[in-house]
C-alpha cells in the first residue's frame, strides 16, 4: 500500500487525512464529600430523560456518562469535557463529586447498588441482566470512551483514486465499511499498546472483588478493566471483523443462540458505529468507530488530557497510514496480548516492548511525512519514553502517587475534590468557554443541564444554535432570537421614535424634543427656566454629553449644556426629567422575569472597618472580578471614589458608623463597582403590567425597559412612572447575579419560550 | 380678555399656542395635454375606493382631491402636497394634467361631465342632487380647504386656568368646542380679508356661465368663488354658530324641513369638524376646524405656497388673540362683505381697507408679542402691501399675467404643463422627499398611489409607519420589517455561519476556511498551490483587502494576500472561488421577485463616437445622477477609467467599433457607474427554487441572495451555481429601476406582504 501514503502525502489529502472528529464519553460515579458511592438518585438539577445529550446516566443510578460532541481539535474536545463536567458537578445534591478512577470506590453492599433507574423498561432490564451475568461490582468500572469518524471527505477521494487507478469496483459506502473494519482488526490486533500506554487501573478496592481470589498475585496491574477480570464476553461468544456481512451474522447468531441477550452486550474495545442495529449498518455503511479500552487517566481533571486524545488520534491515523493489514487471527491475537499486558505488573518492561517501539518509531515517521505539529511529536516522544521505562505509565505512576492500596481511596477523594472545587470556584462561569460572554456561559450551562443540544456556531460572535428533536433555533449575545421581529431593534434603538410609539399608546414618557442645531433649540429656552429637565445626545448610550437640571436652567446654561450634547452628536434631546428612582424591567413574553435596582459602588459601616477594609472586604464576593469576566466588578479606590469620599468628608482611612451606606462613586453602572439589587418580589404589580404592555405596544418580545418610579409600594397611576429606556439584547447577568435579593435565571425561561414543546424542566424523571 | 393675551405670552403657553397643525385639502380636474376636460374615468393607477386616504375624487370623475395629513410645519405640509401631486400626476392616463386654478377650464357639454363614479351610492345620489340644485358648472369649482387643530395642550391648559382663576365651571370638551364656535364666528366676521388677499378667480371660461347674464359688469372680480355665484345656500336655509345645542338643531331642521338634502349641503366657510353627523359633535365636542374659503393660489403649483399656510395660520391664531367676540350678527355682517369683497373689481381698492389695514397692524403686535419668527412677519408684511396695492393681490396679478379673459386657458394650460413636466423629470424620486433614501420615496410614492396611510417616525433613520385599517407595520430602509426575525439578521452578517448553515442544508457553497493569525493560515497555503480561491476579510462588505486567485497561488503570494486581508479585519477567511457571473436575486415571502446581474461602468460603440461621446450619451440617462440621489450613477472619466481603457489600448479619444462594448470599470458596482440588467424572465427557474429555499433555510423573508452561475439557460446541477453572499437589507433600487429590463416594483410587493388583507391592488373601482 506503498500508494496509499503517496496519496496521503498530497497537500489536499494531507490536510483532509488530519481532520478527523473525535467525541468523548467519559463515564464516572457520584460519590459522597466523604468518598462513598452516593445512594442518591440521579441529580435533579440535570434532565434525567432519555433524550438529555451531554449528561446521562449508565448502568448504575449513580454513575454519570458525560459525552461530548464531535469536534475537530482536542483542545475543543477538552473544552466540552470541562463544560459538560462543570454543570455536573454544580448539578449534583448534597456536595457529591465525581469519582476519579475507573475502578469505583468502595462499594456497598450489593443490595444497596442501584441500577439506573431509567424511563425505558427495556433499559433497566437489560442492566438487571448484566447484574445477573457479570455481578454488579463488574458493572460499576468506569472507562473512556472515544468515538472517533475519519473526514468523509479523505474517504472519499481515497475511494474515487482506488476507482480511477486501482480499478476498484466497491461503491463508496461498501469501500467506507470495509476502510472501517480494516482500521478496526489494525487497532484490535496493535490496543496492546494504548493498554500499556494508558491502562491506570492498576488496583481495587477490596469491595470490588466478587471472589477474593481474584486479587493479582504479581500486585498492581497495569489495568484491571482490560484484564480477565474485566469486561471479558463469555467464550461462547464468535465474531468476526471479516466483513461486515458477516460480522452482523456472528452477531445476529450470538443474540439468537443466547450467547448474548443483546448485541450491545458484546463487549468489543471496538464498536462499529452509524446505526442502532447491526443490522441496519448493512444499509447506511460504517459511519465512525467507538475505540472502548481506555481507562480513565488518573492526572487528568476530567477524564482524559488533551495530549492523551492527540495521541490517540494520531495513533489511529497511524493504523490507517501504516501498510499493516490484520486478519482475524492477528486480531485475536491481540485481544490476547491486550489481556496479558494489562494483567502484567505496573512497574514491569512490558514483554512487547519491542513491538511498542516499532510501532511508535513508525508513527514518527509518518508525522514527520504528514507535517503533523510539533506537539504531537513531543506527546508521541513521551509514549516513547514511557515504552522504555514503566514507571512512567499511568499505573505505575499511581502506585507512586498512592503508595499503597490503602492510598488508593483517600488519593481518589481528594482528587475528586479538587475538581469539584475548581467547578464550583466561578459558579457563574462555564470552564472551557470562559472566553465567551458571561450570558452566552450561562445559556450554555443550562442547555447542558437541561438536555438541550446544541453548536457554538461562532464563537467571537456568540452565537449558538440549538436543538431539540429537530427544532433550531439560533441565540446571539445571550437573547437575540428568532422570536423578536428585525424591524423592532431599530425602533428601541431610536430613542425619540420609542417614547412617540409609547407616548401614543397612553404610556408616561417624558416630553421630548429634537433639534439638530443649537439656534433652534435655544428657541425654547425659555420654557425650561423653572423645569426639571435633561439635555442630551440622540444616540449615546448613557454616558457622556447629559446635563441634568432638576430646578429648571437660564438661557446661558442652557445654551452651555446644548453645546455639550451636540459635541457628541448632530440630534440632541430636550427632555423633561422624571423624578424617582430607576429599576430596569426584564420582559420576556408578556412577563416580568426579574427586575433590578442598580445603585452605584457603596460599603455599609460596621463602626470598626476603615473604608479601605469595607470595600476589601466587599471586594471578596466571589462575583465580584474585572473587565465583565463576572457579574459584578470590584470596587476600586482611585481617584473619582477618593474624590466622592472627601465629598462626603471622608477619606479611605475613615471608620464608617454602623449600619451608614458611603457611595464611593456618583453613578450606577454596574461596571464601576455598583450593585444590582433583585426588587420583582417587592415591586406593586400594576407596575408590572404596564412594562408588559409597553413592550405589546413595541412588538418585541424581550427588552429591558428603564422606568423611574416614585413609589415601588404604591400603584401605578398616569404620571407616578415615566419610561426612560427600551433596551433591545438587555443585559441579562445583573439579574441572574445581582448583589442582592434572589437572581433570576432568565437564561432558563429564554430555553422555555424558545422551545414551548419541551415539557417544563422540573428536575428528575419522575 | 387682556389677561388672555397675557396668559399666551408665559413661556411654554407661547410655544403651545403655535403648535397648532394644519392640513390641506386641494381639488382639481383632470386635463388632456389640450388643456380640456379629462372625460376618462379617475385614473386606474391609484386606489379609487372609498379608503384611500391621500388621492381622493371629489364632486365630478374629473376632479381630484389631494389630501395631506396634519403638520405642525408649513414646509411639511408642502412637502406631503408635492408628494400626492407628484404621485397623482405620474399615476394620470394619457399624460393628463391637473388644471392649476379655483375656476374650471373650458367644460364640454354638461351632459360629458360625469359626477364621480363610486362605490358609494348614497354618494353619487347626493351628488346627482347637487346638480340638480346648483347646476353641474357651479360643482366644477375647486378650491383649498385649509384644516387646523389649536394645541390640544394649549387649550387643555387654557381651561385649567379659567376654571382655576376664572371660575369657569365648563368641562373641557365643552369649553374647547365653545372655543372653537367663536374661533368661527370672528373668522366668519372677518374672512373678507383673506378673500381680498387670497382671491385667484376673477374670470371663467364661458362655458362655466348657466346663464350668459351671470357675468359681472365691472370685468375681472377678486373671487367668483366666492362671489354670488359661488357656493351659496339658498335663503331659506337657516343657522348659528352661537352654541353648538343650536348649531346642531339648526342643521338638523333644515334636511328635516328640505331646505337641505343633506347636512353637509350646509356651504358655510367654516366647518365644525370632530364628527361625521352634526349630533355626534355634541359627544365627541368640536377637535378641530376647517376653512374653505381659500381659492388655488395661481402661483403656487401645488395649490397653495407655504407662506399662504403660514398666513392663514397666524391670522387664525390672531383670531383667537383678538378681543374680538363676534355674535351673529357680526357674521351675518361678514358674509354678506365677504361677498361684496369677492365681486369687487380685482384693480379696485378694496371698501374694506381701513378695516384690513387695522386687522393686519394688530396681528403685527401679535407676532411680535409672541415671538414669532420673522418668516412670518415677512409674510404679514407683504399682506399688508396687497392691502394698500390690489394690483398685488393674486386676482389681480393673474389678470396681468394672462392679459385678457382669452388668456386664461392658454395660461392654465402653460401652468398645469409646467407642473406636469416638473413631476416627471425624477420619475424615480418622490418631490418633497428627496433628502430621504431612493427606496423609501418610492415605498411612499406606493403607499400614496396605493391608498395606504403613513407617517414617518423619523425621516433621518428612513423610519415609517403604515396603517390601513387598523393595521400598523414599521418600515425601515425600505425593506426591514417585522417579517423578519431579529437574529436572522446576524446569521446573514456573519459569512461564515451564513454558508455553514447552507451547506449543511445541502447548497453548493465555496469551501471557507477562517483564520485568525497568519501562521496559522500559512499551515494550510498548500492547499491551494492550483486551485482558484479567494482571500478576504471576514468581514469587510465586498471591497477593501480581497485577492482573487484564479490558478492558484505560491506561498510568497499567498501569505502577502493574508497580510492584506489581515490589515481589514482580525479574521480572514480562504475560500473558494466560484466561476460563473454573478446575480442578485431579490427573494421575499418565498418568492424571487428579481434577478439583477450587475456589470461595470460601460459603454457600447457605434463605429462613429468616440469614448468620451459614448460615455456623454449614456450619462444623459435621466435615471443616472450622483451621489446615490438616483437608481444609476454618473460614469466618471477619472484616473481609473482612463487606466482601464488604457489596458485595452484605448484613449478617451478612440472611436469604438459598432457593437463593441468597452469597459470603463472592472467591479461591477452601480455606485461607480455599472449597469444593472433585470433577468427575472431568463434566468432558468431551478436557480430561482435554490433562491427561495435558501431564504427558507436561513429563514428569512426578504434577503438579496448573490449568486454565481455558470449557465442560466440550463438546470441547476450541485456545483454548477455558487451562494456567494446574502445580504439583509438588501438594495432595492436596482430592482426597480435597472439599466436594462423592465423594472420590478418592489417596493408594491413589500405592502402587499406586509399587507396580505388588503386586496390585491388591480387598479380602479371596477
Amino acid at each position: 500500500m506503498d500508494w496509499l501514503q503517496t496519496f496521503i502525502q498530497q497537500a489536499d489529502m494531507k490536510h483532509a487525512f488530519k481532520q478527523a472528529s473525535v467525541g468523548i464519553e467519559r463515564e464516572g460515579h457520584r460519590i459522597t464529600p466523604d468518598g462513598d458511592l452516593a445512594l442518591t438518585p440521579h441529580p435533579k438539577k440535570v434532565d434525567g430523560s432519555t433524550t438529555a445529550f451531554y449528561i446521562q446516566r449508565d448502568f448504575a443510578e449513580s454513575q454519570l456518562e458525560l459525552v461530548t460532541p464531535p469536534s475537530y481539535t482536542s483542545s475543543e474536545v477538552l473544552e466540552w469535557l470541562q463544560a459538560i463536567h462543570e454543570v455536573a458537578i454544580e448539578s449534583l445534591d448534597n456536595d457529591e463529586r465525581i469519582w476519579p478512577y475507573s475502578m469505583p470506590p468502595k462499594l456497598p453492599n450489593v443490595d444497596q447498588i442501584k441500577v439506573a433507574d431509567l424511563e425505558d423498561l427495556d433499559a433497566v432490564a437489560y442492566r438487571d441482566y448484566l447484574v445477573e451475568a457479570y455481578g454488579k461490582q463488574l458493572q460499576m468500572i468506569s472507562g473512556i470512551h472515544f468515538n472517533m469518524q475519519i473526514s468523509p471527505e479523505f474517504i472519499g477521494k481515497l475511494h474515487q483514486e482506488l476507482v480511477e487507478k486501482h480499478d476498484d469496483q466497491r461503491s463508496i459506502k461498501d469501500f467506507q465499511s470495509d476502510f472501517y473494519l480494516r482500521l478496526a482488526r489494525n487497532f484490535l490486533r496493535y490496543q496492546w499498546l494504548l493498554v500499556y500506554l494508558f491502562g491506570a487501573a492498576p488496583v481495587a478496592d477490596a469491595s470490588f472483588y466478587r471472589d477474593k481470589n481474584d486479587t493479582f498475585e504479581q500486585g498492581p496491574v497495569r489495568s484491571i478493566r482490560n484484564s480477565h477480570l474485566g469486561y471479558v464476553n463469555k467464550a461462547d461468544v464468535t465474531f468476526t471483523y471479516d466483513n461486515l456481512e458477516d460480522y452482523v451474522a456472528y452477531l445476529e447468531a450470538n443474540v439468537a443462540n443466547h450467547h448474548l441477550i443483546a448485541e450491545k452486550e458484546f463487549y468489543s474495545n471496538v464498536r462499529l458505529r452509524g446505526a442502532k442495529k447491526a443490522r441496519s449498518l448493512l444499509t447506511t455503511g460504517i459511519k465512525y468507530l467507538e475505540f472502548r479500552l481506555l481507562d480513565i487517566q488518573p492526572d487528568a481533571p476530567y477524564g482524559i488530557k488533551a495530549s492523551d486524545i492527540d495521541f490517540m488520534k494520531y495513533f489511529i491515523l497511524y493504523l490507517i497510514w501504516s501498510d499493516k493489514d490484520s486478519n482475524m487471527d492477528d486480531v485475536r491475537y491481540g485481544i490476547e496480548i491486550k489481556t496479558k499486558v494489562a494483567e502484567e505488573g505496573a512497574f514491569d518492561v512490558t514483554s512487547m516492548q519491542a513491538e511498542g517501539r516499532a510501532l511508535l518509531a513508525d508513527m514518527q515517521s509518518m508525522l514527520e511525512a504528514i507535517d503533523a505539529d510539533q506537539a504531537i511529536i513531543d506527546v508521541t516522544n513521551q509514549m516513547q519514553a514511557r515504552i522504555e521505562d514503566p514507571s512512567l505509565t499511568p499505573a505505575a505512576q499511581m502506585m507512586t502517587a498512592m503508595k499503597d492500596i490503602e492510598g488508593y481511596l483517600a488519593t481518589g477523594k481528594n482528587f475528586a475534590e479538587k475538581v469539584f472545587q475548581s467547578a464550583w470556584e466561578k459558579p457563574y462561569a462555564l470552564g472551557g468557554f470562559e472566553d465567551m460572554e458571561l450570558s452566552t456561559q450561562i445559556l450554555m450551562f443550562d442547555a447542558i443541564q437541561e438536555g438541550y443540544q446544541f453548536e457554538i456556531l461562532d464563537r467571537d460572535d456568540q452565537m449558538l444554535r440549538f436543538s431539540y428533536k429537530g427544532h433550531q433555533e439560533i441565540v446571539k449575545n445571550g437573547n437575540i432570537t428568532s422570536k423578536d421581529p428585525y424591524v423592532a431593534h431599530y425602533v428601541m434603538e431610536n430613542k425619540v421614535v420609542t417614547k412617540r410609539v409609547l407616548a401614543e399608546a397612553g404610556f408616561n414618557v417624558p416630553q421630548s424634543l429634537e433639534f439638530k442645531d443649537i439656534d433652534q433649540a435655544m428657541k425654547v429656552a425659555d420654557l425650561y427656566t423653572d423645569k426639571a429637565f435633561v439635555i442630551k445626545p440622540k444616540s449615546t448610550n448613557m454616558g457622556l454629553g447629559i446635563s441634568i437640571f432638576k430646578h429648571g436652567a437660564n438661557a446661558a446654561e442652557f445654551k452651555e449644556a446644548l453645546e455639550i450634547a451636540f459635541k457628541e452628536d448632530g440630534a440632541v434631546l430636550i427632555e423633561d426629567f422624571a423624578f424617582g428612582t430607576e429599576y430596569r424591567f426584564y420582559v420576556q413574553d408578556g412577563k416580568v422575569l426579574s427586575i433590578v435596582n442598580r445603585i452605584g459602588a457603596n460599603v455599609v459601616g460596621d463602626g470598626k472597618s476603615t473604608l479601605e477594609e469595607l470595600v476589601a472586604l466587599k471586594n471578596q464576593d466571589s462575583k465580584r472580578g474585572h473587565d465583565h469576566r463576572s457579574p459584578l466588578e470590584i470596587i476600586a479606590l482611585g481617584a473619582i471614589e477618593v474624590n466622592t469620599l472627601k465629598q462626603q468628608g471622608y477619606d479611605v482611612s475613615s471608620i464608617i458608623p454602623e449600619g451608614e451606606q458611603v457611595f464611593l462613586r456618583e453613578n450606577s453602572n454596574i461596571s464601576t463597582g455598583g450593585d444590582s439589587i433583585e426588587m420583582l418580589e417587592a415591586m406593586h404589580d400594576s407596575y408590572k403590567e404596564i412594562a408588559v404592555k409597553m413592550a405589546e405596544t413595541l412588538q418585541v418580545n424581550i427588552t429591558g425597559l428603564d422606568l423611574m418610579i416614585l413609589d415601588i409600594d404604591a400603584p401605578a397611576t398616569d404620571d407616578n412612572y415615566a419610561l426612560i429606556e427600551a433596551n433591545f439584547n438587555p443585559m441579562m447577568m445583573m439579574h441572574i447575579y445581582p448583589a442582592f435579593g434572589q437572581g433570576k435565571r432568565i437564561t432558563k425561561d429564554l430555553l422555555q419560550f424558545l422551545y414551548p414543546e419541551k415539557t417544563k424542566f422540573t428536575g428528575g424523571t419522575e
